[in-house]
């Protein structure tokens, strides 16, 4: 029972260490107590630090004390580091000749050959390692192994429970040392593809005004400074909004004017001015009042009013530099590769709008309709969840392929070369890409119909370069999504009726307002939901806020008065719900037609199938509604309870499983039966590996985004229905998701995001 | 075109505010402009007041002056009570002859008739009303409602821009004002049954220490005091460490060790010694330590070390109230209902142990594992999104009516006889619930198997009271839950060991961790997720870590080696992903059989259907499984997209839809064919509405909280099966809810939390 022994003891360490010993004595004191008890000659303890991803021999009986502190391995090297990286133990009788073992010099080890090395962890943490080692004869057994791992699951405990104290006194060295260690290729997920190489400026909203508030401004600036400073900015915020407008013409894309009501509101600069008038240098007079203004805005509970002191940053910072005129050009963002760390819609546009030439968001929590955004403004964008990037030096050279979501810091000549080498044949190839036909046939002759999604009116210009036959889902959020409030029915009406007047006889189909989920409104205040994904969402939120939707529904239903029109709701979960909505519109023609108001007066009512519940009553859904809409994303999120917007389940988000598969086949038949519309909007639509499938299930109509439309009809065009038909019967008679993909040749990694 | 005219000005007066004028004279401006420009006799415009649900008049051309900023009405009250209420433009030709109508005295409003009140919102943010008012001729048109309604819309914008600076100047006679109004009901839900009367104490682990940081400590105390006090505090914190064990034996819940560890280290205590021998009083002394530690912890970034801040607070607390000898009782929380904000699951056990006779949660973010938690400790507990209960005074009495889930405060005598009296029948009623046989058989003499959901080992006293015929589900993450670090392979395998001889030689069902979801592990760091119910849970989080699953894998084989046990794993999305999880299952046969360890060599392997996307696949999974048991709650939660623990959608939640019915009778009945066993361990299997159903679709064995099995085998010794079986194809045949709902006589609100 020596090893019960041994317990006892180290939790008597415990309380050993609560007497104010150090955290070395009492390492010292457990090696010593485990080589005894144990019978070992070596025992070592290697402590582990996350941020550098290095264990360090912290004590040792046995080894030469000097090797203490100075020993290091780099997880998953040596037997030891592959212990710990594996979280199981190592015995090895004839160490030095095993594979893994990494040799050091002088600190006496070489004639122990029997290692033992035992990881340290609380559940999934790594601590650190204990090392034990004994001479040739004395062989490991499974019971050294196992009381070795009792003392190391008590030791972790106690060691964790000290050692953020340890690390307080260590910090400081390590951040130093820790700056701008970042990798050569950070490998991210595309969010809008594209291709970028340009210098790296770091865009940290919160950092910037920080920065400027902490600079002692040592040279004396005057009030012409400060007027000069004021009007530079002025001309410089209404070009960048001249050119958002120029670019967006959705529903008041205003996104330049509320920095320049503040400018021009006369209590702010005014405030400046008297303080300046009392001698305070104008940079620090600047900063005091936006101070003044952020400290107010801040005491407010909601999004909306904390856009705001961002805002109040932003025009500060940027005047601040006008009035110091820092090299006039730190202003230009135009063709900087940006990181930043997390974005409002409004940023982005902004981002945008100053051309910048790509994006890398540091951050694993983007929600999808940045993404989406980013697309629509044809910005490459990678997300990737690596803080170190935000500590890169300015300036960097960056090679962002948006395409695979590879970065590439200070790339040498050739890649770049060879990247430019491949962009130039992709524009060639999507430029001849651009020679599409106006209708698309499959090899056999069969005629499949390609819609377009469309977010924003400037997507309408790609959809009809593409020759689009219609407009399948039109993201109606995107007006609402961009601007600081709802806006009014006047103004969505407006945006409607340039996107139908845009798109001319052609269908198109609105869906109404899916908010909540990861699309939330900032001035939508009550948003924080445990799980946004599964709460107040889509048709959820329109049905609880009646006023915001009829106001979206009369705004269709005038802008579509001459237009071939469908409207079909999100996130439908039964058929009652799908007629209380069908109600409203009854409900709003009524309104106009009291109003006295042009409308549409019989436009088709659908809904999306997005959630599983209404695959088992299809039948009935068909019968009832005019057309469906599959949304693949949130169909298959729910089918396998998979966020796929969370990288650590990501893999688990399986498109290709056999249950996806086999319902979407339900679905299309169902809807064939009854003669009704059917058509996908979801990102399966537009990968090409599911294309045939597709197509082989009776699916005739496709939604996709404008820029998949040339690939998309070119596939098409290879594809023969009675083979597909083929496909998806075996696809459909599988129940494994590793049988399926070999069917659809596509590996088992998912996509982008959208 | 006046109406347009009237909108310019008003985007004048936007730019005139911010020139610096007051709130008043800009709304004074506005209703003048109105007036003139619609031809109205009288304007006013009423802004809103959130927190007390008021509308009070802030401005009026043509009522008289002093009524400005007097008269109010409550949300609702009046005709304009009423637009804003409904978010909706009233107009009304009679106005003093609408019973809506609210007179008020001398506000001269008398002689005009024709009244259209237009509400003033953001969104669905009620921000407040402009009203006019016309003599009798001139009734208000169409289209001087649409002009009316298109200034508030610009109105709200302005307001809101303005209206929170006006709300800091206001907000400390607000506050003071606001504090302690809570109605005299509190409608909440219930999260753990039973029913208390008692002295209400706020238990607010954020403003506790703080209170004591602030008071000014005239007397002064001496050493001997402190000494006293830090030896009162021990006993007391042994005493109720001695109570947690008794009632809880599930690996080592050492709730109050952390404190008794902080109060042992000389380090800690010799440091106050010092200061007061210094000559500081013993309360400040002890606050300036307890402080010195919380700052060091606090720059932690994990949710483990800000527990530790928790627990130094708590014992500060302790020890400065046996000092200053506040009445020795008001350490007692015994008897006492406690309303707090959250609650770590090891304070609830804390207060469990404690005692008191129930609980308030005052927090709309309540996660599903702390009502099961207070369900197994038996406190009856509330939960009730109404911040102003933290306000009420301590010590008001409370009647805590858990099974309704209403709260009432300084309820009249007969209120509480009232409830005394049922609550005595109930406890009699349920004493007869007692009286249950040992097999439960329908009318016509069908057997029905009733196993037991267990949580906690304390749980199984009851489980052996109503006769539980085994274990259907053994929650194995509570022992992980109410730790602070993963449970050792060792620490469960002597939890798991005593279930099991508990049970005897009746089969349990051992589900694998299943964490993640709203069930967070403190010490498991990375748990910050969007989507947490769709994230890194269950099954997957197993998968991720494999050496915490390992070790409750080889914890639950070796404590079953002589027992009749199951292993099913949670949230299996697809049969490669059961597959894997079985694979590991033998592996960890392999690694005891060569550590030569006793262990069970052939437990049924089964798994939970959670996900939508195993009832397309049914066949195959049956056939690949040993038993398969169904969890409705996370499978309602996927198929109809829904959170039920988020208020806002939790009417959305609904168990009896039909695809839900449909899926489940399928489910059964490939069960069946295949010969496999299925139970059913959610909510729905202890709901009697859905009993007859389950049976009538074939379900032949339940597992039910150890509280509802006497019901249960009542209601099922009333169920005629083949009355049963009609029902349930009646119900399989109707694809709409409300049908549903008659055919099984429930109303559509969807019932607790678990």
């Amino acid at each position: 029972m020596e090893h019960t022994q041994l317990l006892c003891n180290i939790s008597e360490l415990n309380h050993l260490f609560r007497e104010n010993i150090s955290i070395e004595y009492l390492l010292e004191r457990i090696v010593d107590l485990i080589c005894s008890h144990m019978q070992t000659s070596v025992c070592s303890i290697y402590l582990y630090e996350q941020s550098n991803k290095t264990l360090t021999l912290r004590a040792s009986h046995g080894l030469s004390p000097e090797s203490i502190n100075k020993v290091s391995l780099k997880l998953g090297e040596g037997i030891t580091g592959t212990a710990l990286k594996e979280m199981r133990a190592i015995s090895v009788h004839k160490a030095s000749s095993d594979p893994r073992y990494k040799h050091f010099a002088s600190i006496n080890e070489e004639q122990y050959d029997n290692f033992l090395a035992v990881p340290i962890h609380r559940g999934i943490e790594r601590i650190g390692a204990i090392v034990l080692q004994r001479v040739k004869k004395k062989k490991f057994t499974e019971n050294d192994i196992l009381a070795c791992r009792a003392v190391s699951s008590q030791l972790a405990n106690m060691i964790e429970n000290v050692r953020f104290i340890m690390d307080i006194h260590e910090q400081h060295a390590n951040t130093a040392a820790e700056t701008k260690s970042v990798e050569k290729v950070i490998r991210g997920r595309s969010a809008a593809k594209g291709f970028a190489v340009s210098e790296l400026e770091i865009y940290d909203q919160d950092r910037d005004f920080k920065r400027y508030k902490k600079l002692s401004y040592d040279k004396q600036f005057t009030i012409k400074d400060y007027h000069r400073a004021i009007k530079a900015t002025a001309n410089q915020l209404k070009t960048l909004q001249k050119k958002v407008e120029e670019r967006l013409n959705d529903a008041a894309a205003m996104i330049f004017t509320s920095h320049l009501m503040i400018l021009q509101d006369k209590a702010f600069t005014g405030e400046i001015e008297k303080l300046i008038s009392e001698g305070i240098n104008p940079p620090v007079a600047m900063i005091k009042v936006a101070q003044k203004y952020i400290d107010i805005f801040s005491q407010a509970d909601n999004n909306f009013v904390r856009e705001k002191v961002q805002d109040v940053e932003d025009l500060s910072v940027r005047i601040i530099k006008n009035i110091i005129r820092e090299k006039e050009e730190s202003l230009e963002l135009r063709g900087k590769i940006v990181a930043a760390r997390d974005l409002f819609p409004s940023e982005l546009l902004r981002l945008s709008s100053e051309e910048v030439s790509g994006i890398i968001l540091v951050s694993g929590g983007v929600t999808s309709h940045l993404s989406i955004l980013a697309r629509s403004l044809q910005v490459p964008m990678v997300i990737a969840n690596d803080p170190a990037i935000m500590q890169v030096d300015e300036g960097t050279q960056v090679l962002l392929d948006a395409d695979s979501g590879n970065i590439y810091f200070s790339p040498e000549e050739e890649i770049i070369l060879e990247f430019e080498r491949r962009n130039k044949e992709r524009l060639a190839v999507s430029a001849a890409g651009r020679e599409v036909k106006p209708q698309t046939y499959t090899s056999d002759g069969t005629r499949i119909t390609i819609l377009a999604n469309i977010n924003l009116l400037s997507d309408l210009k790609q959809a009809r370069d593409v020759k689009c036959e219609g407009i399948g889902l039109y993201r109606t959020e995107f007006p609402f999504i961009i601007r600081s409030d709802f806006p009014s029915e006047q103004e969505q009406y407006i945006t409607y009726k340039r996107l139908i007047d845009g798109v001319g006889d052609k269908p198109v189909i609105f869906r109404t307002l899916d908010v909540g989920g990861d699309k939330v409104l900032s001035y939508y205040h009550d948003a924080k939901e445990m799980n946004p994904a599964i709460g107040l969402r889509s048709i959820r939120f329109s049905l609880q806020n009646i006023e915001v939707f009829e106001d979206q529904i009369k705004a269709i239903l005038r802008a579509g008065s001459n237009g071939d029109i469908g409207i079909m709701f999100p996130m439908i979960s039964s058929l009652e719900e799908f007629e209380t909505a069908r109600a409203i519109v009854e409900e709003c023609k009524e309104q106009l037609k009291k109003r006295g108001e042009e409308h549409i007066s019989n436009p088709k009512i659908g809904l999306m199938l997005e959630l599983p519940s209404l695959v088992e009553i299809i039948d009935d859904v068909v019968k009832e509604s005019d057309f469906i809409s599959i949304g693949t994303n949130d169909f298959i999120q729910f089918m396998v309870g998979v966020d796929r917007t969370n990288e650590k389940v990501s893999d688990f988000y399986i498109p290709h499983h056999p249950a996806v598969m086999r319902s979407l086949k339900r679905i299309v038949e169902t809807a064939d039966k009854h003669g009704k519309p059917v058509s996908m909007c979801g990102s399966m639509a537009g990968d090409k590996a599911f294309l045939p499938f597709l197509l082989g299930i009776g699916m005739r109509t496709l939604s996709i985004s404008p820029s998949y439309i040339p690939e998309a009809q070119s596939v098409i065009e290879k594809i023969d229905i009675s083979r597909a038909q083929k496909l998806a019967d075996d696809i459909c008679r599988t129940p494994r998701i590793a049988e399926i993909a070999k069917l659809l040749k596509i590996d088992h990694t998912p996509d982008s995001v959208e």
